[in-house]
């Protein structure tokens, strides 16, 4: 039984339309003002449709057959370029993008919902278009007029690939330790040379030229994260005819073989003299990057959750397939294993997740679409600050969650569920590096604690409890003595607790770095139920009082078997970094 | 940097002499009278030097290689057929095996010992001895004097291997569904004939015989587990000439394409009319597959906890070499992670998890020791109900825990992690199959509440719970006021308080599968931290101060850090069923 995908569009429509109030915050944003939740919906709709019936079937296939290094040529799994190519000509690389660039300008809501989709159905082939908007977007904010004219308009449709150079054998969190360097040349150019690793989307066989973007130091640069500079250097250089059919000094050394994402060519790059010119300006190359890094953050967040979700997905269609043991109730003969109050559990487990983290993640990304467009700046930089804030804790908590919902997923199959062919062992496998890559998931953490708690005096994180807090005021009707609505009072008043606690350990390395995965596993928990509390209030709006039902079911989950989870994190925040420092170094 | 391996067996002998009071339990068992710690010790020094110079250098290569059927024959990975002659040829088979069938008749503690260094090392290749024993175990217990003339000495021994073939398409934890069928002969052998999934070490190259023990269902067998009978089926059976050299009517079908344990040939198993001989009565095949799989499944248990030391071991090596980031103490320079608390505590979890894992695994063993040789039937029969309700514990909670602590040592090493070359993914791989063969941890947790639980009217747990209680009244002195036994006492209480509410759901199936995983950490976590308590206790007699220290600091950690969880799962207890089976089954 190979696994199969439902575009949860429906889904993605009612968050849209009845729990985030999309249609009216699109229409005060200039230039946004015509999308709608149908819109959006429809769109969705398209989009859904390729990633299930184009993608979605090369997953499987792709994880057997990897990335081939030939020639010092990489060769892509079957299909991918031809499924590539049909990507760019529908337009979807672009669809957030820049109208001037070719985009479709539509808003990032709509992307990051395209992007659960393309990353639920193969995330191998979602890191083409994802490195390449990421690229783009480093592009647009910090590029020359000359550097844009020529590559912009190329990657936001995506006709031309992106990819990021950062990491080094002994630079990977630390940055600050890279050792690539890049020779000005009379030309204005640079020559880059060195070795990256992990390089995404590093080389392909699409036909396409591909556009790095590499830290890199000067001769005469400072050493640490302030001597480095971004460069972008591109796979082909323009020839004597102008047209890029000349190779850059650049090569695949090797393909690196991972746990997952086989059919993604993670790359070890080197760079021998090739030809790049800087991007924004010297010094400032990881101001730069993390233009690039924060939207790419907040994708791998999302790509946890889809892949959560196509995984949950088929344990549910196995749990009602598969016939194992007997009835509780008394029916007679062997029943679908759903009916099992542990497999019902672990299947609540995912999905308790799954929903609330789509409502989040659309939230956070509304929130960017103001912070884009908005024509108040006070009211751009208080977005700006909440996805700040919720940066770190969808791409730590979505991927740490969404792994763990993908072994549960495959533990609701047995031992069917180790083998290759049923996919489910590929879900746990490429989930696995998203809690990994873009900043570990403690680096997530750390940045929370140490850089976001503290953002403007704490204004923006206040601003969002009390978000939550009115939301829960105005939780009336059944609502008021929902469980939920009791449990989130609770884990609420944990957290913010453990933001005062947080706070007050300002420059405290031990105490934050103790603190970080504890507060943000806390503060993820108290996010994702206030999420159950919107939807919960807005269910009366669906039609299908099934669907309603199914949602009261959720979060009646939620808060009896997750949200007490809050309650450990506060626990162990609460007993600080002393037995965490105790051992000696020497003595692990 | 491949991984490496480090035998510990110092603490080993550690936990023996002064934490579990082996040598004097072992004077009180005929046969094992002179078995001392001591003895235990050079015992595995040897053994442990197998594991890390022969055994663990195949792992990360056995992993690339995997095996192949060719040609109808399994092909194992370069080097297990000769590492697999070595073993056999030290008599590692036979460790605690019965020296009247060439055993060497030591205590299962040791056995288990071994077990953990085999599984750390390579995990597929202790597969083999693995299922071996547990087929001689099977048949010393239920076979006919004839089958064991002739099978058990060569299994024993381990210079035939064997293989447990259970498992079909559709009949997996319920077995009562399997169809493979068996036809009686004139000459008292029968003919079987089905299809089994999932069968380790169902065939291999090393050039012997593999005895098959296989469940199958005679023409007249009613419906359900009753229907079910025990077969011994040899690939070989004698020829004319009255040596093993006739193929039997047994085939490979296909070799599962799998997430880890590549190494180990995982074998779909055609029987076409295969002879065989019934093991112990018509009918009660479970009952004689169950006393195979109980070992088994402490094996299981061992499994995780061998992988999590392998994988912690290689992520303390990587923090401590590893340079990134700045001390929190103002050293100059950039530091080994291991400084950095967030890395710290990734560390400390592994191994506040391994070090009384290992000691409550050797707590189990020397019950199972004292089970089968103590003189007094009463004693046996305590002991045996203590290996009873411990087996699912230590079955479930040390694989989901290790499979947890495998992903952290993964996590501590970043990208570089996510790299095949590294061994740490393959940890993770591995570990995944431990917390689903063998009956997933799902059914190990129903096991438990439905039936360990209540085992003679819970006098089992009781006297368990007591034992628990008299450690914690016992510590005194500086441990009187530690943290770790204020903790205890806390979650001592809800484990009673969550037994009781178990034992008040008997025959409540919901209750009782809402509850089941929950109450297996409950009672795991509680184990976990005796096992530290007592630990600390016995720390005193280390020569070794820093040793103490490390100890101490361990255990502080557990109980700050670790055992907070015991509220979580005790929450979810008492919440109850009423929200895992809200949901309608079409609703999922």
């Amino acid at each position: 039984m190979p696994s199969t995908y439902q575009p949860p569009v429906a889904t993605m429509r009612f968050l849209l339309e009845h729990v985030l109030d999309f249609d009216a915050q699109m229409a005060a944003l200039p230039g946004l003002e015509e999308v709608t939740s149908e819109l959006a919906a429809e769109v969705l709709t398209m989009a859904g449709r390729m990633c299930a019936e184009r993608l979605a079937p090369l997953n499987l296939p792709g994880d057997a057959a990897g990335t081939q290094l030939v020639d010092g040529q990489v060769v892509t799994a079957p299909g991918f370029a031809d499924a590539y190519a049909e990507f760019v000509e529908a337009g979807w690389p672009g669809l957030a993008g820049d109208p001037e660039y070719g985009g479709q300008g539509l808003p990032r809501t709509v992307q990051i919902m395209l992007d659960e989709m393309v990353s639920a159905a193969n995330l191998s082939f979602g890191l083409f278009p994802g490195l390449t908007r990421g690229a783009a977007e480093a592009l647009a904010a910090h590029g020359s007029n000359d550097l844009k004219a020529t590559y912009l308009g190329k990657l936001v449709t995506g006709e031309w690939c992106g990819a990021m150079a950062l990491t080094e054998a002994s630079a990977g969190t630390d940055l600050g330790l890279l050792r690539t360097r890049a020779e000005p040349r009379e030309d204005g150019s640079y020559a880059v040379t060195g070795t990256k690793i992990f390089i995404s989307s590093g080389d392909q066989d699409f036909g396409n030229n591909i556009v790095h973007l590499v830290l890199a130091r000067l001769p005469d640069a400072p050493a640490g994260v302030k001597g480095i500079s971004l460069f972008l250097v591109p796979k082909f250089l323009p020839g004597a005819a102008g047209a890029f059919d000349e190779r850059n000094a650049m090569s695949v050394g090797a393909l690196e073989h991972k746990m997952g994402i086989h059919a993604q060519p993670t790359c070890v790059m080197n760079y021998d003299g090739a030809t790049g010119w800087l991007v924004g300006e010297a010094g400032r190359g990881l101001n730069a990057m993390f233009t690039m890094m924060n939207a790419e953050r907040l994708f791998v967040g999302i790509q946890g959750l889809g892949l959560a979700d196509a995984a949950t997905q088929n344990a549910v269609a196995y749990a009602r397939e598969r016939l194992q043991g007997r009835a509780s109730d008394g029916r007679p003969g062997t029943v679908p294993i759903i009916a099992h109050a542990d497999v019902r559990k672990m299947l609540l487990s995912c999905r308790a997740f799954v929903e609330p983290a789509r409502a989040l993640a659309a939230w956070t990304a509304i929130r960017m679409d103001v912070s884009d467009h908005h024509p108040d700046a006070q009211v751009r930089a208080a977005a700006a600050a909440d996805v700040a804030l919720l940066t770190p804790v969808i791409k730590a908590a979505f991927t740490d969650f969404g792994f763990e919902t993908t072994v549960q997923a495959q533990q609701v199959f047995g031992g069917h569920g180790y083998i290759h062919e049923a996919g489910m062992e590929q879900f746990v496998r490429d989930a696995r590096i998203t809690q990994i890559y873009e900043g570990t998931n403690g680096v997530q953490a750390m940045d929370l604690v140490s850089r976001k708690v503290t953002l403007d005096g704490g204004a923006p994180l206040r601003s969002y409890l009390a978000a939550i807090t009115v939301d829960l005021d105005r939780a009336d009707g059944e609502l008021a003595g929902h469980e939920l609505v009791i449990a989130m009072r609770r884990a609420l008043t944990m957290l913010e607790e453990a933001s005062d606690t947080v706070a007050a350990a300002a420059g405290e390395a031990d105490a934050l770095g103790a603190a970080a995965t504890e507060y943000l596993n806390l503060f993820a928990l108290v996010s994702l139920g206030w999420m159950w509390v919107r939807i919960l209030k807005a269910a009366p709006a669906l039609e299908d009082a099934r669907l309603q039902d199914t949602y009261k079911a959720l979060a009646g989950y939620y808060a009896a078997y997750v949200l007490p989870r809050a309650a450990l994190h506060a626990a162990r925040i609460a007993a600080g970094p002393a037995t965490v420092m105790a051992l000696d170094e020497a003595l692990f």
